[in-house]
């Protein structure tokens, strides 16, 4: 596989959606990711199954991502712009019935893995501020990166992302 | 401009990822989008700002979108996939302090607007179902296209597409 070098700006801005929206469909055939949205978090969820040997969530399922045996966990990604000043802020917290949290920070251009970080769910839930406005509780990406008690996961989570762009994906759905 | 034809079935999945970072990029610099979130949101709002002359909300406003003279809108976009069966719901409003909200239907592989209607303030929220899960209230597709007192804005946000095609962004920031 190669990767094409593309001049983006002779394009109009309509042309350059479809060519977004064509990236999506071209990923949800190869089930890299599953839905329509913003593609960074089904990304994750994938390279988190992938890491560990787990199995995807169905689509019903809305307090975690990824079983490993056992163990539920909930994924949270984050793409992180580094040119950026302001607070980054991960998707709000619904429910903490899970048993780890898996972070993971993407870089904003090249989707490289810059980090990723697993947490017990009882340092989540007592480090996590409460929203009433998203009616959720939530962490900032410096929150997590403050959590020293975490284990760093990056280069389980960076092989995965070498193995997913040579093989495809190999995870299963939960049953 | 030229409307490249990329094939993009010999690309890797973070090659595929990172040329959809970099369409939000070339995005983002034209002004067409200001946030890396899928794009259809803020592409939505310019061009409700372009068809009706009116300036784009500061980020900081939370409960409208776009200011034309002294009337709020709240714009609300869908991305609709016309091979999906699922129900499809517009982003939960979690204020009605806006004048009218205009609904605008967009197609997933051109990004062409299938359908737009603006409507009052208090039949959106008379209509609206309260969801606790997000703690706002919701429309479904469905709901806003049975509003026969909506009116019909599908021409007007068409010609703002042609138009922010040729001639790139017009409509400014309020101030």
């Amino acid at each position: 596989m190669t990767d094409a070098v593309i001049d983006l700006s002779s394009m109009r801005p309509r042309a350059l959606l479809a060519l977004y929206s064509q990236i999506l469909t071209e990923l949800i055939r190869r089930r890299i990711v599953w839905s329509r949205n913003a593609p960074a978090g089904d990304y994750a969820e994938l390279l988190v199954a992938e890491a560990f040997g787990g199995r995807l969530a169905k689509g019903s399922e809305k307090s975690w991502d990824v079983r490993v045996g056992n163990e539920l966990l909930q994924v949270k990604c984050r793409v992180v712009d580094p040119s950026s000043k302001r607070t980054q802020t991960f998707s709000p917290f619904r429910s903490f019935a899970f048993d780890r949290c898996v972070f993971v920070l993407v870089d904003s251009v090249s989707y490289r893995v810059t980090r990723a970080i697993q947490v017990d769910r009882d340092l989540v839930e007592g480090r996590a501020s409460l929203s009433a406005w998203v009616a959720g509780s939530r962490l900032t990406v410096r929150n997590v990166l403050a959590m020293t008690e975490g284990v760093d996961v990056t280069e389980a989570l960076q092989r995965a992302q070498d193995e997913v762009d040579v093989r495809g994906r190999r995870a299963d759905r939960d049953q």
